[in-house]
């Protein structure tokens, strides 16, 4: 089993690193887990950070198939985002993409073979990667037929 | 502006009791924030913790109007958050109710004023707590015309 998360930028609050780390460590015990992130664009304009972010994400996807966590994608609960781990993980490794501070280009979004969103709700960049970690974490305990420690 | 958080249980992760206190902090520029929390109920049987727990919520809650947190309730996006928040806090206070580890009674639930789901996931209590003031914190910040800090 492998899972990789990529995304361009740093966890900004000290709080969401920890807790980032913590639901990594214990990723740990079910897959082969790995982080990619990139430098974030140091440009001001939103425009220009969304562009030059994307163009580094398409170099490194290329011709790979990531799941992009997107406000506008689809939404799923918790049970269907077990199956759809479980599912992914037997054919080869899931990769999961959390676009910057100002979110991805259209050809990123185009690209990507699943747009998954976890709310309809706006949340930071560093709040979406620490749900999207609990909720993998939630997903393998499900699978494996463990319950969740509330 | 008075906000008020009601929850039975404790906060369980540092790394949230972290977060949480911090947007709290925050949020007490724009509004007057109070947090209760009420013992949770220490019965290893969750349908006994949602009976005790849902029962102090009652009478504690007995004829005021709240919107209660809840996986089955309705989907707003953060800009309709603002604005329910806008509304109801001309009004008088808002009240929300985060339920302990196992939820509510459906008698919590019919007491209600209204519903919101974060998002269809399902997320821990402490989680659902951080997101909640996390949301209120942006909401603020958009009443007040102010840019969110990514």
């Amino acid at each position: 089993m492998k899972i990789e998360i990529v995304f361009p930028g740093k966890i900004k609050n000290d709080f969401i690193l920890v807790g980032f780390q913590e639901y990594l460590k214990r990723l740990n015990r079910f897959a082969k887990i790995s982080v990619v992130d990139f430098d974030q664009s140091h440009s001001k304009d939103p425009k220009i950070c969304v562009e030059e972010e994307s163009k580094k994400l398409v170099k490194y996807l290329c011709g790979r198939k990531f799941t992009l966590l997107d406000v506008d994608g689809i939404e799923i609960n918790t049970h269907e985002f077990s199956s759809f781990i479980k599912r992914e993980i037997e054919k080869s490794e899931i990769i999961f993409v959390v676009g910057g501070t100002y979110g991805v280009s259209e050809e990123v979004k185009q690209l990507a073979n699943f747009r998954l969103s976890l709310s309809p709700m706006t949340f930071t960049h560093s709040m979406t990667l620490l749900l999207l970690v609990e909720q993998i974490y939630r997903a393998m305990k499900i699978i494996s037929g463990q319950p969740y420690d509330h």
